[in-house]
């Protein structure tokens, strides 16, 4: 189909159905989002969602793309790495990358709004209040609640974790499906700033507690407040169904996040009236069908725990933005190479997110895992093309995540028998590391 | 809940639906069926599902456990092993267990209709024509297309594998689900009786022609016809795709399945009229929400490759029966009970199924195969408590499925290393049996 002047329909004006909007539309399409929630710009609420996310080279370079980074990164924080909170309110720092690197703390209603903005100055029509129910895939139809069908020459579902078109695909023949929540939950927390305006904590870090089965995190703000997140199982003995009173709250906090506690003013009533989310993945296949295609967490819902839900949306974007210039125009050998390329990179990053829990709320307190960053480090310096620990290659580079999930598993292999030799914490510096590289 | 007139609702009048309501009559509830389809007995259609079934062990101690074990066995044709068609024409035969040990070729219409009869001969009322779109949970109330509500005590979803009570569970927290389609596909050809009113093959047997990527199997019916079925790629060199004329038809089948086709005069148009079928598999978990359950294919979906679809829900229906002598009424505790049994069970039996396709397609006619099935004998004849055959585990016995899928892996390990040991073929008599028993 030829660009100029095709009608493009994308259910959904989050973030990745604005940013796609504003590539489509800087291509000559005519572009037209159907939103199911109202302006959030004009009501002024945020939907359902995380208050912050971390927005890495890849969602930048997408940004990039539009000519829009400058503008996000003047609402971002900065965070190098990760602060570590021990039991005793110890605190060690642990970089994310190389000196220079880091990922960055953004408003998720900020940088919507952002987009959305920037798709009306392009052209984007939003309509809001159009809540999609049934999709023609052939002609490009939606259905909406208010009776109004719309055709166009192409839609793609932006439309997040519960996706109306994705519905609609899990109907057809063939379409394979899975929806998997793990069994923690999480409930967002306010920690406003300190009584003398200040961040009660290290704004410059993406804080943690990590606790085993469970953890704390806080993301900086701009307005010098954190949004912590506590992740912590649904049901059992140390449980969101547990803590049934403010005093189990107090009790709970005082011996597991006592350093945070003081910051957490409202806590005890924040607990009870805060939402207790779940988290859910989804990987799907198909992606595209007639003359729709998904796109971002309508076709690779993640949990949040590699913070590259936005990441990977955003990406998704870009390399559809890439393939419309290689092609020309969308058509079924675009659709065929979208799919080819996004669907194994939405699996790995779907699969390294859930890992990353075991990490952030586990491994990062363990001193063999702040050894093998060490070591990791070291490899990288000594053979910086060579040996890439999967955090950068994840998070810094521009590696397929699926290359960067075979290439992690290859490393992680032989980290393990790196750390497994005797005395290992006395003598790293001493390893062979020409001899580990060529391992690989 | 008592079960004294605790009314219940069924979705589905389906083998496992009928069932099921005999089971609950049998214990004093008040049971409807509702089946979105019109009443088979008086359509004389049977709706999109394969003809025959292989019935065995679990679902003959279910049919035994309602008294109509021996009525349903009068409309059986044993099978008691496979018979390998090669390239070439050549038979042989593959005993599926002990001398005496048999599946047995039944058809779904005749069980059916046999089935439903019964269950209303209990007093149970089958309402037809009653499409299901929406459930609640808690009132156990069946919305359904025609504008009827109807509320019970408790709602089974025995409604297959596009279940309505499962799309309803889909939506809510934390449900997890998994639709998996392979790339194979099925169509069903006829066998009709030859000339002079014989069966055109040996009638006590599963008829197999394995050619690596596909197979043609045959199962015998009643009237001395067989029901073909030819499992094939949907796309690719070799598949439906490829198969464009009866020209295409005729070669393919001339150079793979020689024998059988003098035996298949509508074959030409049989191909291109029959349907293309997919074939799925369903997991998800929960089964139980407030006052409604899974069962039988619309809990786990199974492709048809062990012969268990239909086993496995009777066992489900054995299984809830035994739970409701042991709880006294369909309560919490027994829910609980009935979701930590058969969930395992089903996603065991659900790989078990998967496995089987690539051992009937293409295992059987490997010698190494072959010579597994002596060794296995023999350990079985010296062991019979120890060493039981992962066929037979699934098929003649009660092991539970999860059990057998872990010892079957055990066991497979170990032959495998039996199997590489050099000139086996000449020495396997010779092995140490005791030792090798030794290893599980």
């Amino acid at each position: 189909m030829d660009s100029q002047k095709q009608r493009i329909s994308i259910l959904g004006a989050g973030l990745v159905g604005s940013l796609l909007s504003i590539f489509l539309a800087k291509k000559g399409y005519s572009v037209t989002i159907f939103e199911r929630r109202s302006d959030m710009r004009k009501a002024g609420a945020i939907g359902g969602r995380s208050i912050n996310l971390a927005l890495s080279r890849r969602g930048l370079k997408a940004l990039e793309a539009v000519g829009l980074k400058e503008k996000v990164q003047e609402s971002c924080i900065p965070m190098p790495g990760r602060m570590i909170h021990d039991l005793e309110g110890n605190l060690s720092f642990q970089p994310y990358g190389k000196e220079g690197q880091f990922i960055n703390s953004v408003s998720r209603g900020g940088l919507n709004e952002l987009l959305m903005s920037e798709a009306e100055a392009h052209g984007v029509e939003i309509r809001f209040n159009h809540k999609c129910e049934e999709v023609d895939f052939d002609t490009a139809t939606a259905h909406f609640e208010n009776g109004e069908k719309v055709s166009a020459d192409f839609l793609f579902g932006a439309d997040g974790a519960f996706s109306a078109l994705r519905s609609a695909m899990q109907k057809t023949d063939r379409f394979n499906y899975t929806q998997e929540y793990i069994s923690a939950g999480y409930k967002e927390l306010t920690m406003p700033p300190t009584a003398n305006g200040d961040f009660a904590l290290d704004p410059n870090a993406l804080h943690i507690w990590p606790r085993g089965e469970y953890m704390l995190i806080a993301l900086p703000n701009l307005d010098k407040s954190f949004t912590c997140t506590l992740f912590f199982p649904f049901e059992g003995k140390i449980s969101f169904e547990a803590i049934k009173t403010e005093d189990d709250v107090q009790q709970f906090f005082e011996s597991k996040f006592k350093d945070a506690l003081p910051f957490l003013p409202e806590l005890k009533t924040e607990f009870f009236e805060n939402p207790t989310s779940s988290l859910i993945t989804v990987r799907c296949k198909p992606w595209v069908k007639g003359n729709t295609a998904l796109i971002g967490d309508a076709a690779h819902a993640l949990v949040p725990f590699y913070g590259q839900g936005m990441n990977a949306g955003f990406e998704d974007c870009f390399v559809f933005n890439e393939l419309l210039e290689k092609h020309g125009a969308i058509n079924p050998a675009l659709l065929a190479e979208y799919e080819a390329l996004r669907i194994p990179d939405g699996n790995a990053i779907a699969d390294l997110a859930l890992y990353n829990f075991i990490e952030m709320r586990d491994k990062v307190a363990d001193p063999m895992f702040v050894l093998q960053k060490k070591i990791e480090k070291r490899l990288n310096e000594l053979f910086p093309k060579k040996w890439v620990p999967l955090y950068t290659m994840v998070t810094f580079s521009d590696f397929r995540y699926s290359e960067a999930h075979a290439l992690g598993k290859k490393q992680q292999a032989i980290m393990d028998q790196v750390l497994a030799q005797p005395n290992i914490e006395e003598n790293w510096e001493g390893l062979d590391f020409d001899e580990i590289v060529g391992r690989l």
